[in-house]
Protein backbone atom coordinates (compact mmCIF):
# COMPACT_ATOMS: atom_id res chain seq x y z
CA UNK A 1 0.00 0.00 0.00
CA UNK A 2 2.93 2.58 1.04
CA UNK A 3 4.91 1.44 -1.90
CA UNK A 4 1.21 2.06 -4.65
CA UNK A 5 1.32 5.13 -2.55
CA UNK A 6 4.71 6.31 -3.60
CA UNK A 7 4.14 5.14 -7.27
CA UNK A 8 1.30 7.50 -7.71
CA UNK A 9 3.34 10.34 -6.22
CA UNK A 10 6.33 9.83 -8.33
CA UNK A 11 3.87 9.24 -11.47
CA UNK A 12 2.45 12.50 -10.18
CA UNK A 13 5.83 14.29 -9.60
CA UNK A 14 6.72 13.35 -13.69
CA UNK A 15 3.69 14.43 -14.93
CA UNK A 16 4.00 17.47 -13.45
CA UNK A 17 7.29 18.13 -14.41
CA UNK A 18 6.89 16.92 -18.07
CA UNK A 19 3.95 19.37 -18.00
CA UNK A 20 6.22 22.53 -16.76
CA UNK A 21 8.77 21.47 -19.84
CA UNK A 22 5.66 21.60 -22.11
CA UNK A 23 4.72 25.07 -20.67
CA UNK A 24 8.56 26.18 -21.25
CA UNK A 25 9.72 25.05 -24.54
CA UNK A 26 6.62 24.27 -25.90
CA UNK A 27 6.00 20.00 -26.58
CA UNK A 28 8.52 19.60 -29.62
CA UNK A 29 11.09 20.75 -27.55
CA UNK A 30 10.36 19.47 -24.34
CA UNK A 31 12.55 16.17 -23.98
CA UNK A 32 13.30 13.38 -21.98
CA UNK A 33 16.60 14.15 -21.08
CA UNK A 34 15.26 17.49 -19.79
CA UNK A 35 12.98 15.47 -17.65
CA UNK A 36 15.79 13.56 -16.11
CA UNK A 37 17.94 16.53 -15.45
CA UNK A 38 14.97 18.25 -13.91
CA UNK A 39 13.46 15.30 -11.46
CA UNK A 40 16.98 13.74 -10.96
CA UNK A 41 15.03 10.13 -11.50
CA UNK A 42 16.66 7.88 -14.22
CA UNK A 43 15.42 6.74 -17.42
CA UNK A 44 14.23 3.41 -16.16
CA UNK A 45 12.25 5.16 -13.41
CA UNK A 46 10.16 7.19 -16.18
CA UNK A 47 9.88 4.50 -18.30
CA UNK A 48 8.53 2.34 -15.97
CA UNK A 49 5.44 5.02 -15.31
CA UNK A 50 5.46 5.85 -19.05
CA UNK A 51 6.03 4.16 -22.60
CA UNK A 52 6.96 7.85 -23.95
CA UNK A 53 7.20 11.29 -24.03
CA UNK A 54 3.68 10.84 -26.28
CA UNK A 55 2.43 8.82 -23.46
CA UNK A 56 3.01 12.05 -21.17
CA UNK A 57 0.90 14.17 -23.49
CA UNK A 58 -1.84 12.08 -23.43
CA UNK A 59 -1.46 11.60 -19.73
CA UNK A 60 -1.65 15.50 -19.57
CA UNK A 61 -4.58 15.82 -21.48
CA UNK A 62 -6.63 13.34 -19.43
CA UNK A 63 -6.46 15.42 -16.86
CA UNK A 64 -7.89 18.14 -18.55
CA UNK A 65 -11.82 17.65 -18.37
CA UNK A 66 -11.72 17.53 -14.23
CA UNK A 67 -15.06 18.39 -12.43
CA UNK A 68 -12.88 18.39 -8.99
CA UNK A 69 -14.55 20.68 -6.76
CA UNK A 70 -17.76 20.81 -8.16
CA UNK A 71 -20.71 19.93 -6.22
CA UNK A 72 -24.81 20.10 -6.87
CA UNK A 73 -26.33 23.39 -6.51
CA UNK A 74 -29.81 24.26 -6.24
CA UNK A 75 -29.20 25.98 -10.00
CA UNK A 76 -27.74 24.06 -12.85
CA UNK A 77 -26.76 27.39 -14.20
CA UNK A 78 -24.17 27.34 -10.67
CA UNK A 79 -22.69 24.42 -11.57
CA UNK A 80 -21.44 25.05 -15.10
CA UNK A 81 -20.12 28.70 -13.72
CA UNK A 82 -18.86 26.40 -10.63
CA UNK A 83 -16.84 24.28 -13.56
CA UNK A 84 -15.30 27.18 -15.41
CA UNK A 85 -14.44 29.36 -11.65
CA UNK A 86 -12.45 26.16 -10.27
CA UNK A 87 -10.51 25.98 -13.63
CA UNK A 88 -9.50 29.33 -13.28
CA UNK A 89 -8.82 28.95 -9.31
CA UNK A 90 -6.92 25.75 -10.04
CA UNK A 91 -5.12 26.22 -13.58
CA UNK A 92 -2.46 28.65 -12.38
CA UNK A 93 -1.66 26.27 -9.23
CA UNK A 94 -1.12 23.04 -12.04
CA UNK A 95 1.36 23.22 -14.26
CA UNK A 96 -0.59 19.94 -15.73
CA UNK A 97 -4.14 22.05 -15.98
CA UNK A 98 -1.89 24.28 -18.20
CA UNK A 99 0.37 22.18 -20.66
CA UNK A 100 -3.21 21.02 -21.69
CA UNK A 101 -4.13 24.28 -22.71
CA UNK A 102 -0.73 24.92 -24.16
CA UNK A 103 -0.90 21.31 -26.05
CA UNK A 104 -4.42 22.40 -27.36
CA UNK A 105 -2.65 25.37 -29.01
CA UNK A 106 0.65 23.82 -30.34
CA UNK A 107 -0.10 22.26 -34.12
CA UNK A 108 2.22 19.45 -33.88
CA UNK A 109 0.26 18.30 -30.35
CA UNK A 110 -2.99 18.71 -31.77
CA UNK A 111 -2.50 16.56 -34.82
CA UNK A 112 -1.20 14.19 -32.64
CA UNK A 113 -3.46 13.81 -29.51
CA UNK A 114 -6.59 16.66 -30.57
CA UNK A 115 -8.19 18.56 -27.69
CA UNK A 116 -10.32 18.41 -24.84
CA UNK A 117 -12.33 21.59 -26.17
CA UNK A 118 -15.10 18.88 -27.86
CA UNK A 119 -15.61 16.91 -24.32
CA UNK A 120 -15.64 20.46 -22.42
CA UNK A 121 -18.38 21.84 -24.99
CA UNK A 122 -20.24 18.73 -24.23
CA UNK A 123 -20.36 18.92 -20.69
CA UNK A 124 -21.52 22.52 -20.76
CA UNK A 125 -23.90 21.80 -23.05
CA UNK A 126 -25.28 19.38 -21.51
CA UNK A 127 -25.54 21.50 -17.99
CA UNK A 128 -27.21 24.45 -19.72
CA UNK A 129 -29.74 21.96 -21.50
CA UNK A 130 -30.74 20.81 -17.87
CA UNK A 131 -30.70 24.97 -16.59
CA UNK A 132 -33.06 25.36 -19.91
CA UNK A 133 -35.41 22.55 -18.91
CA UNK A 134 -35.66 24.33 -15.34
CA UNK A 135 -36.04 27.27 -16.74
CA UNK A 136 -33.41 28.82 -15.52
CA UNK A 137 -32.38 30.37 -19.36
CA UNK A 138 -34.08 32.71 -21.32
CA UNK A 139 -35.96 31.63 -24.25
CA UNK A 140 -33.79 32.54 -27.22
CA UNK A 141 -30.45 31.14 -25.42
CA UNK A 142 -29.45 28.19 -27.10
CA UNK A 143 -27.02 25.76 -24.89
CA UNK A 144 -24.88 24.17 -27.75
CA UNK A 145 -23.87 27.97 -29.16
CA UNK A 146 -23.44 29.29 -25.63
CA UNK A 147 -21.54 26.58 -24.18
CA UNK A 148 -18.97 26.40 -27.53
CA UNK A 149 -18.45 30.59 -27.13
CA UNK A 150 -17.88 30.32 -23.07
CA UNK A 151 -15.32 27.40 -23.49
CA UNK A 152 -13.41 29.26 -26.60
CA UNK A 153 -13.44 32.59 -24.10
CA UNK A 154 -12.66 31.55 -20.67
CA UNK A 155 -9.58 29.19 -22.97
CA UNK A 156 -8.53 32.86 -24.81
CA UNK A 157 -8.99 35.18 -21.51
CA UNK A 158 -6.23 32.43 -19.66
CA UNK A 159 -3.96 32.72 -22.56
CA UNK A 160 -4.17 36.63 -22.69
CA UNK A 161 -3.95 36.91 -18.95
CA UNK A 162 -0.89 35.04 -18.58
CA UNK A 163 0.76 37.23 -20.96
CA UNK A 164 -0.59 40.51 -19.73
CA UNK A 165 2.10 43.10 -18.08
CA UNK A 166 0.00 43.88 -15.10
CA UNK A 167 -0.29 41.52 -12.40
CA UNK A 168 -3.79 39.93 -13.24
CA UNK A 169 -5.79 37.31 -11.19
CA UNK A 170 -7.60 34.37 -13.72
CA UNK A 171 -10.09 33.76 -10.86
CA UNK A 172 -11.13 38.02 -11.32
CA UNK A 173 -10.98 37.76 -15.08
CA UNK A 174 -12.76 34.69 -15.42
CA UNK A 175 -15.41 35.60 -13.08
CA UNK A 176 -15.65 38.74 -15.04
CA UNK A 177 -16.14 37.20 -18.22
CA UNK A 178 -19.22 35.34 -16.22
CA UNK A 179 -20.49 38.46 -15.60
CA UNK A 180 -20.29 39.86 -18.95
CA UNK A 181 -22.03 37.18 -20.59
CA UNK A 182 -24.77 36.11 -18.06
CA UNK A 183 -27.31 38.83 -18.35
CA UNK A 184 -27.96 37.39 -21.59
CA UNK A 185 -28.67 34.09 -21.58
CA UNK A 186 -30.38 34.11 -16.96
CA UNK A 187 -33.58 34.83 -16.45
CA UNK A 188 -33.35 37.98 -13.77
CA UNK A 189 -33.93 36.25 -10.67
CA UNK A 190 -32.11 33.33 -11.24
CA UNK A 191 -28.93 35.31 -12.15
CA UNK A 192 -29.60 37.66 -8.49
CA UNK A 193 -29.04 34.44 -7.00
CA UNK A 194 -25.93 33.09 -8.18
CA UNK A 195 -22.52 33.51 -6.96
CA UNK A 196 -20.34 35.03 -8.88
CA UNK A 197 -17.19 35.73 -7.13
CA UNK A 198 -14.07 35.10 -8.52
CA UNK A 199 -13.22 33.36 -4.01
CA UNK A 200 -16.06 30.99 -5.43
CA UNK A 201 -13.56 28.35 -6.25
CA UNK A 202 -11.40 28.40 -2.98
CA UNK A 203 -14.26 28.09 -1.16
CA UNK A 204 -15.86 25.04 -2.99
CA UNK A 205 -12.24 23.54 -3.16
CA UNK A 206 -11.63 24.06 1.03
CA UNK A 207 -15.00 22.46 1.56
CA UNK A 208 -14.45 19.38 -0.09
CA UNK A 209 -11.35 18.92 1.26
CA UNK A 210 -13.03 19.23 4.61
CA UNK A 211 -11.19 22.95 5.67
CA UNK A 212 -13.39 24.42 8.64
CA UNK A 213 -12.41 27.46 7.89
CA UNK A 214 -13.16 28.94 4.67
CA UNK A 215 -11.11 32.16 3.79
CA UNK A 216 -13.02 35.04 3.69
CA UNK A 217 -11.94 37.91 0.97
CA UNK A 218 -15.22 40.45 1.16
CA UNK B 1 7.36 51.42 -60.61
CA UNK B 2 6.72 48.03 -61.61
CA UNK B 3 9.46 47.02 -60.46
CA UNK B 4 8.63 47.89 -56.74
CA UNK B 5 5.05 46.31 -57.57
CA UNK B 6 6.69 43.26 -57.98
CA UNK B 7 8.83 43.08 -55.17
CA UNK B 8 6.03 44.53 -52.77
CA UNK B 9 4.51 41.10 -54.30
CA UNK B 10 7.09 38.90 -53.90
CA UNK B 11 7.65 39.90 -50.14
CA UNK B 12 3.71 39.50 -49.90
CA UNK B 13 4.15 35.38 -51.29
CA UNK B 14 7.00 34.89 -49.19
CA UNK B 15 5.68 36.45 -45.87
CA UNK B 16 2.13 33.70 -46.84
CA UNK B 17 3.88 30.98 -47.05
CA UNK B 18 6.09 31.59 -44.45
CA UNK B 19 2.53 31.84 -42.24
CA UNK B 20 1.45 28.74 -43.67
CA UNK B 21 4.00 26.91 -42.36
CA UNK B 22 3.86 28.44 -39.23
CA UNK B 23 0.42 27.19 -39.12
CA UNK B 24 1.03 24.14 -39.85
CA UNK B 25 4.01 23.16 -38.24
CA UNK B 26 4.46 25.67 -35.85
CA UNK B 27 7.62 28.58 -35.24
CA UNK B 28 10.37 26.25 -34.53
CA UNK B 29 10.00 23.62 -37.09
CA UNK B 30 8.78 26.02 -39.89
CA UNK B 31 12.23 26.40 -41.84
CA UNK B 32 13.51 28.39 -44.95
CA UNK B 33 14.27 24.84 -46.68
CA UNK B 34 10.91 24.09 -46.73
CA UNK B 35 9.87 28.01 -47.74
CA UNK B 36 12.28 27.16 -50.73
CA UNK B 37 10.51 24.06 -51.29
CA UNK B 38 6.87 25.89 -51.39
CA UNK B 39 7.65 29.16 -52.87
CA UNK B 40 10.05 28.07 -55.49
CA UNK B 41 11.99 31.05 -55.36
CA UNK B 42 15.86 30.87 -54.39
CA UNK B 43 17.23 31.87 -51.03
CA UNK B 44 18.88 34.36 -52.71
CA UNK B 45 15.38 36.10 -53.31
CA UNK B 46 14.24 34.98 -50.19
CA UNK B 47 17.03 37.07 -48.33
CA UNK B 48 16.94 40.03 -50.49
CA UNK B 49 13.57 40.38 -48.76
CA UNK B 50 13.65 39.20 -44.82
CA UNK B 51 17.64 39.21 -43.00
CA UNK B 52 15.61 35.73 -41.13
CA UNK B 53 12.90 33.59 -40.12
CA UNK B 54 13.09 35.80 -37.01
CA UNK B 55 12.74 38.48 -39.13
CA UNK B 56 9.97 36.90 -40.95
CA UNK B 57 7.73 35.97 -37.46
CA UNK B 58 8.34 40.17 -36.43
CA UNK B 59 7.03 41.18 -40.12
CA UNK B 60 4.27 38.49 -39.35
CA UNK B 61 3.13 40.49 -36.07
CA UNK B 62 3.78 43.78 -37.40
CA UNK B 63 0.73 43.28 -39.92
CA UNK B 64 -1.63 41.56 -37.04
CA UNK B 65 -3.04 44.96 -35.36
CA UNK B 66 -5.17 45.66 -38.64
CA UNK B 67 -7.65 48.51 -39.01
CA UNK B 68 -8.42 48.02 -42.59
CA UNK B 69 -12.18 48.10 -43.63
CA UNK B 70 -12.46 50.46 -40.59
CA UNK B 71 -14.54 53.73 -41.15
CA UNK B 72 -16.12 56.37 -38.67
CA UNK B 73 -19.43 55.33 -37.34
CA UNK B 74 -22.36 57.08 -35.70
CA UNK B 75 -21.34 54.62 -32.66
CA UNK B 76 -17.64 54.56 -31.57
CA UNK B 77 -19.30 51.36 -29.89
CA UNK B 78 -20.07 49.86 -33.13
CA UNK B 79 -16.42 51.23 -34.87
CA UNK B 80 -15.23 48.98 -31.82
CA UNK B 81 -17.45 45.75 -33.18
CA UNK B 82 -16.47 46.19 -36.24
CA UNK B 83 -12.68 45.53 -35.60
CA UNK B 84 -13.53 42.27 -34.32
CA UNK B 85 -16.15 41.56 -37.21
CA UNK B 86 -13.29 42.42 -39.94
CA UNK B 87 -10.69 40.66 -38.25
CA UNK B 88 -12.96 37.16 -37.98
CA UNK B 89 -13.89 37.89 -41.34
CA UNK B 90 -10.38 37.93 -42.63
CA UNK B 91 -8.68 35.22 -40.39
CA UNK B 92 -9.75 32.65 -42.16
CA UNK B 93 -8.91 34.04 -45.60
CA UNK B 94 -5.37 35.58 -44.95
CA UNK B 95 -2.66 33.14 -43.52
CA UNK B 96 -0.67 36.00 -42.17
CA UNK B 97 -3.36 36.75 -39.56
CA UNK B 98 -3.76 33.46 -38.53
CA UNK B 99 -0.20 32.86 -38.11
CA UNK B 100 0.20 36.33 -35.73
CA UNK B 101 -2.15 33.90 -33.45
CA UNK B 102 -0.06 31.15 -33.90
CA UNK B 103 3.32 32.80 -32.74
CA UNK B 104 1.35 34.52 -29.69
CA UNK B 105 0.46 31.25 -28.31
CA UNK B 106 3.54 29.32 -28.92
CA UNK B 107 6.02 29.81 -25.74
CA UNK B 108 8.90 29.99 -27.98
CA UNK B 109 7.90 32.65 -30.42
CA UNK B 110 6.11 34.56 -27.63
CA UNK B 111 9.77 34.90 -25.66
CA UNK B 112 11.11 35.89 -28.53
CA UNK B 113 8.76 38.55 -30.12
CA UNK B 114 5.89 38.99 -27.23
CA UNK B 115 2.21 39.08 -28.55
CA UNK B 116 0.21 41.97 -30.15
CA UNK B 117 -2.24 41.45 -27.23
CA UNK B 118 -1.35 44.65 -25.13
CA UNK B 119 -1.90 46.35 -28.56
CA UNK B 120 -5.29 45.28 -29.12
CA UNK B 121 -6.45 45.41 -25.64
CA UNK B 122 -5.13 49.49 -25.79
CA UNK B 123 -7.01 49.82 -29.07
CA UNK B 124 -10.09 48.79 -27.47
CA UNK B 125 -9.66 50.67 -24.53
CA UNK B 126 -9.12 53.79 -26.29
CA UNK B 127 -12.43 53.21 -28.40
CA UNK B 128 -14.45 52.18 -25.40
CA UNK B 129 -13.31 54.87 -23.68
CA UNK B 130 -14.79 57.60 -25.93
CA UNK B 131 -18.02 55.18 -26.37
CA UNK B 132 -18.40 56.35 -22.60
CA UNK B 133 -17.66 59.47 -22.87
CA UNK B 134 -20.33 59.58 -25.42
CA UNK B 135 -22.63 58.09 -23.12
CA UNK B 136 -23.13 54.78 -25.23
CA UNK B 137 -21.85 52.91 -22.10
CA UNK B 138 -23.62 51.55 -19.01
CA UNK B 139 -22.36 53.81 -15.95
CA UNK B 140 -20.73 50.19 -14.77
CA UNK B 141 -18.58 49.62 -17.81
CA UNK B 142 -14.95 49.41 -17.14
CA UNK B 143 -13.36 49.91 -20.60
CA UNK B 144 -9.97 48.51 -20.46
CA UNK B 145 -11.33 45.34 -18.59
CA UNK B 146 -13.99 44.91 -21.01
CA UNK B 147 -11.59 45.42 -23.78
CA UNK B 148 -8.97 42.51 -22.15
CA UNK B 149 -11.99 40.48 -22.03
CA UNK B 150 -12.83 40.31 -25.33
CA UNK B 151 -9.63 40.18 -26.64
CA UNK B 152 -9.13 37.32 -24.68
CA UNK B 153 -12.43 36.13 -25.95
CA UNK B 154 -11.73 36.52 -29.57
CA UNK B 155 -9.09 34.84 -29.28
CA UNK B 156 -9.92 31.79 -27.62
CA UNK B 157 -13.25 31.66 -29.80
CA UNK B 158 -10.93 31.57 -32.71
CA UNK B 159 -8.86 28.49 -31.50
CA UNK B 160 -12.05 26.23 -30.89
CA UNK B 161 -13.76 27.28 -33.94
CA UNK B 162 -10.80 26.05 -35.84
CA UNK B 163 -10.50 23.16 -34.05
CA UNK B 164 -14.04 21.49 -33.48
CA UNK B 165 -15.08 19.21 -36.23
CA UNK B 166 -18.37 20.98 -37.13
CA UNK B 167 -18.14 23.20 -40.27
CA UNK B 168 -18.34 26.86 -37.96
CA UNK B 169 -17.75 30.15 -39.12
CA UNK B 170 -15.80 32.10 -37.48
CA UNK B 171 -17.80 35.35 -38.20
CA UNK B 172 -21.03 34.11 -37.07
CA UNK B 173 -18.96 32.30 -33.99
CA UNK B 174 -17.53 35.81 -33.33
CA UNK B 175 -20.93 37.70 -34.29
CA UNK B 176 -22.62 35.39 -31.29
CA UNK B 177 -19.70 36.41 -28.66
CA UNK B 178 -20.53 40.21 -29.24
CA UNK B 179 -24.61 39.33 -29.32
CA UNK B 180 -23.93 37.69 -25.49
CA UNK B 181 -21.49 40.59 -24.38
CA UNK B 182 -23.01 43.54 -25.64
CA UNK B 183 -26.35 43.59 -23.38
CA UNK B 184 -24.17 43.85 -20.16
CA UNK B 185 -21.96 46.87 -21.32
CA UNK B 186 -24.14 48.99 -23.68
CA UNK B 187 -27.12 51.25 -22.87
CA UNK B 188 -30.70 49.49 -24.27
CA UNK B 189 -31.00 52.74 -27.04
CA UNK B 190 -27.62 52.46 -28.32
CA UNK B 191 -27.98 48.48 -28.44
CA UNK B 192 -30.92 48.35 -30.81
CA UNK B 193 -28.64 50.51 -33.04
CA UNK B 194 -25.67 48.63 -33.29
CA UNK B 195 -25.73 46.18 -36.12
CA UNK B 196 -23.86 43.16 -35.39
CA UNK B 197 -24.61 40.76 -38.31
CA UNK B 198 -22.09 38.38 -38.99
CA UNK B 199 -22.00 40.02 -42.82
CA UNK B 200 -21.38 43.24 -41.86
CA UNK B 201 -17.63 43.07 -42.45
CA UNK B 202 -18.34 41.50 -45.97
CA UNK B 203 -19.91 44.43 -46.67
CA UNK B 204 -17.48 47.06 -45.11
CA UNK B 205 -14.72 45.72 -46.69
CA UNK B 206 -16.79 45.54 -50.27
CA UNK B 207 -17.24 49.31 -49.76
CA UNK B 208 -14.23 50.38 -49.29
CA UNK B 209 -12.56 48.35 -52.48
CA UNK B 210 -15.04 50.31 -54.31
CA UNK B 211 -17.57 47.57 -55.06
CA UNK B 212 -20.84 48.40 -56.24
CA UNK B 213 -22.88 45.81 -55.32
CA UNK B 214 -22.89 44.29 -51.68
CA UNK B 215 -24.03 40.88 -50.81
CA UNK B 216 -27.16 40.45 -49.51
CA UNK B 217 -27.41 37.52 -47.13
CA UNK B 218 -30.33 38.56 -45.38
Amino acid sequence: MVRQDRAIRTRKLILENMAILFNEVGYDAATIAALVERTGLTRGALYFHFASKEDMARAVLDEAVTREGLSPQAFKLQEWVDLGLLLAHRLPREPILRAAVRLAVDPKARRLFGTRWPDWVAVGDELLSEAKVNGELLAHADPAAVSRAVVGAWTGVQLVTEVLEEKLDLSQEIAGLYQLLLPSIVTPVVLAKLDLSPYRAERLLLRENGGEQAPDHE
